[in-house]
């Protein structure tokens, strides 16, 4: 990335997304479904900070039954649920990563960043034939 | 991957998708967009072969209006439109896909063969941790 664009991303406003350059995005695709993607990584890291999946749908903006459904699906992708509910207790129920869970994010991250690096020349390319104004 | 997993791959149903290994997808995000995918790169090869977006919509078994939106989003994503679609004459509208539109879906599949060959390995260590029967 050039010092410009580096610059001219930096000062775009995320909401409006203007200025920003393009970037990709990797996820898994396990029988029909999403195992691992964006999303779903954001959302294993908001529940790990926030500790229950209703405050981590919050802080994400998205409804309870979306996020309760995203660790659905990723639960069923994995040989063991990599969220793990709680029931009971002073807290009163809340939720949290398993050491699967841990893992499985790392190891996308991990992905997520090699196929990232390994684009970079052709999205300096892919760029110029793109609207970007 | 393994001989066992390749055959294993090989012969399980594609619509029941049993036995498949997970596969990564790339996406190339533009604004809140993306500007290019799996599906819309399948879609631009299917207007190529049909030679309209109906025709390339029923071929995927997307609706026309599903079809028309994902192609109105690449158009507007890039310099100049990657499909162009064709008023009157003998065959009486249709579809064409562009000198950019072939660029854009040639980079594109290069790239989707990069990032997924960078993560190689680290995809068969993943998928030691899915739910693969």
């Amino acid at each position: 990335m050039s010092a410009a664009t580096a610059t001219k991303a930096k000062s775009a406003s995320a909401a409006s997304g203007r200025g920003e350059p393009p970037r990709p995005q990797i996820r898994i695709m396990f029988r029909k479904a999403i195992a691992m993607g964006p999303g779903k990584a954001d959302l294993l890291r908001a529940i790990e900070q926030t500790g229950s999946i209703s405050a981590a749908a919050r802080a994400l903006g998205m409804s309870y039954r979306r996020a309760w459904l995203l660790v659905d699906t990723m639960n069923q992708c994995f040989k063991a649920p990599l969220v793990e509910t709680l029931t009971g207790g002073q807290k009163g129920g809340g939720a949290q990563i398993t050491d699967l869970g841990q893992e499985v994010l790392s190891r996308y991250l991990e992905m997520e960043a090699k196929a990232t690096a390994s684009v970079q020349r052709d999205l300096a390319e892919f760029t110029r034939l793109m609207a970007v104004r």
